[in-house]
């Protein structure tokens, strides 16, 4: 007999999620690795073993042991795309914009991102990590056990550090693994109005090698985290050639590269993204055809973000099923921000991804937790149950996997464990 | 000093949605009685006054007190429209959808509501009693505190009446308040098949005889609750004919009368319905302007169910603008059922209707509170927070009541209290 520290058991389906060679594409993205009457065995905080309960049983012992009958046993989610850290609120936009008030005069009376910016601007680190880290809770309890975390509310040298600062302390402070990313090109603050060219020179030149120069001292660099500086290239925000400025400058100082791409209008993003070894290029809304045949084409992931369109009752969304038939690498996110998703949840990300983007149940999760984990630059880590993974586990009230994009507007999130402990229960 | 047994006290926003005089109409929906600084006192489970905090404080004592300091107090929700008991789910039927599979093709394969009919016709009583209740308790928690429950998974005498019965032992069981509701006009049942007239006339002539029988030896009928009879008017389920044939069947028995009119083909149920003074209207997702005029100019309650239209993608929904503007009393439902939706959630029922109907907070809130207690015939007891009701109240963990229907798959529900008890907390 091996010995285990907990062993999980008799769950109705055990999906594994496994991906052994890295990012899920095509049909791959439709196995969940579903094993019937499955079992866990976590020692050290990682997974022992997976496979049927009776094999499990037969080789562990633990003193824990959790009987999941009738239950689902899934990977806990990764969020790989949130702006959780932020101060006030956008309840009185979300109100004026049902009334018929155009972004844009919600815009010039203060509105819109620039009144987070502000607010965020204003408020201390300690109220933002208190702000941040109640959110956090609430997507635990989702299953949410991975969470990636831009700046870019800050958009001065000292808020976007502070931002950093916050994110750090975020990560010591909770149990959810947390993945820090550098998003100082968010928008164009108000004191470079008209000067976004300008503003991308003082992102590329300032901010990033003190951001870089906080992330090697930081214990998210000790633990051999990625850190990726990420750029929003849209019009109204940030040109081709000012992206490419940021997400150069940034890999000259060793960073990785996301991007926010074709949320509203295709400025060629992909391509820039790609050609320059993004991990990831995000939204895609408006992509073409040709630039999803690029996207597939390449390692760069995918990330959807169907809350965002949702909220926002965009006229066009992401075509899932078109990048999911080329070959691309599909994850999806909250997008959790108070401006076009101010929404927590990987279930409700994965109902509006069946419904919106007509992916399966099983896609759906796929992208949430093993593709997601990878867009987090955590794939290695987390986001599946394979010998040798951080034990990251939820046990869901359900007796399907496809009850969790199924059903809307539960929490079938019965139980999450991360690294081995039980967090939620 | 007035004694209490229970007082919340400093809520950032009370917001009672009282309204004295009836549903709330027009401009009044979008009043929610919103009191800064507000406070309760709840004595014999009933609501002894509502008011400022410095008021309330100053003319009640109680032994029990909760500060709701930051937070927001609302009345408990009423889902006047939901299918609550039945066996079996349909997750399989989800994906399908998803894969492209027609409808027809999968009720030809037995799939549809019939599938449902067959697990809830095979399902005990106490099986039936133990899945709602599982269901019930997850709505609580939602803030659901009133239930209207429909029959119309059995589609035979015995079904039904096991139905109406798993029902009365749900209001025995569970704290919320339960409605019944009879539909055993739901569907033609297969060994009706092409006689939906026939079967008609057995729900009209042995069911609602039996179904009223019950009714009247029933705790509902004790505690002087309505019955109503309801009707499922489509096309592929029963014609205006049959279904007038039903509604007055009820009516000649003393029963109410309610509807499920204009879901997908509008036949004319709206002016039947009407015409018979029916307590509520259900779905209109293609209700003409002029049968809005005829809800609007009625008594007659619109209860819509965005839930419905985000799970099945509907090309079209509901105009609750329309019906607003006319004058008309709108309510708000899950319309919770395994098929066409699979939705516990009030709040996320709030957040579809400001997104897809475009209603403000406040109109999506009165319409879930006060509108939605008088749909199910509830409105002098529960549905608002004004002295002499029975005290339902949430304690909502957000600044704004707004939060409710603005945030995205959290359950912000705090504290649950029913009949002046905390029942979640």
């Amino acid at each position: 007999m091996l010995q285990a520290d907990l062993l999980i058991h008799s769950a109705r389906q055990l999906v594994t999620c496994a991906s052994p060679h890295g990012v899920k594409r095509g049909a791959a993205l439709g196995d969940v690795g579903l094993i019937e009457d499955g079992a866990l065995a976590i020692r050290d905080g990682r997974i022992a073993a997976a496979g049927r309960t009776g094999d499990i049983l037969r080789d562990y012992t633990a003193p824990v042991q959790i009987d999941a009958a009738g239950k689902v046993v899934s990977p806990g989610f990764v969020d790989c795309h949130t702006h959780t850290v932020f101060a006030g609120d956008r309840a009185g936009e979300f109100e004026q914009r049902i009334r018929g008030v155009p972004y844009m005069e919600i815009f010039a009376a203060g509105g819109g991102i620039l009144n987070t910016v502000r607010a965020t601007r204003a408020a201390s680190e300690d109220e933002l990590t208190a702000l941040a880290l109640a959110r956090l809770t609430i997507m635990l309890r989702l299953g949410t056990t991975t969470v990636e975390i831009k700046t870019g509310y800050g958009l001065d040298t000292a808020a976007e550090l502070k931002m950093l600062r916050v994110i750090a302390r975020l990560a010591e402070a909770h149990p959810a693994d947390i993945v820090p990313t550098f998003l100082g090109a968010h928008a164009v603050p108000p004191e470079y109005k008209g000067r976004g060219g300008e503003y991308a020179e003082l992102v590329a030149d300032e901010m990033l090698p003190l951001a870089a120069e906080w992330f090697a001292g930081s214990h998210f660099a000790r633990q051999g985290r990625r850190f990726c500086v990420d750029v929003f290239c849209e019009q109204g925000a940030f040109t081709l050639e000012q992206a490419r400025r940021v997400l150069e400058a940034g890999r000259s100082l060793g960073l990785g590269a996301r991007a926010h791409v074709d949320e509203f209008v295709a400025l060629g993003g992909v391509s820039l993204a790609v050609g320059l070894g993004a991990l990831t290029v995000d939204h895609l809304d408006v992509t073409t055809a040709d630039e999803i045949g690029v996207i597939a084409a390449s390692d760069t992931i995918a990330v959807l973000m169907p809350a965002v369109n949702f909220h926002l009752g965009t006229a066009h969304h992401a075509n899932a099923r078109a990048l999911i038939a080329a070959g691309a690498a599909v994850a999806l996110a909250t997008d959790l921000n108070p401006g076009s998703a101010p929404c927590y949840s990987m279930p409700l990300v994965m109902a509006l991804a069946c419904r919106m983007y007509l992916m399966t149940p099983a896609e759906a999760l796929n992208a949430s937790t093993i593709n997601a984990a990878h867009a987090a630059g955590m794939g290695a880590v987390v986001g599946s149950l394979e010998a040798g993974k951080q034990a990251d586990v939820l046990i869901v009230n359900a007796p399907d996997y496809r009850h969790l994009a199924y059903m809307l507007g539960d929490n079938p999130v019965e139980t999450v464990i991360k690294r081995g402990h039980r967090v939620v229960s």
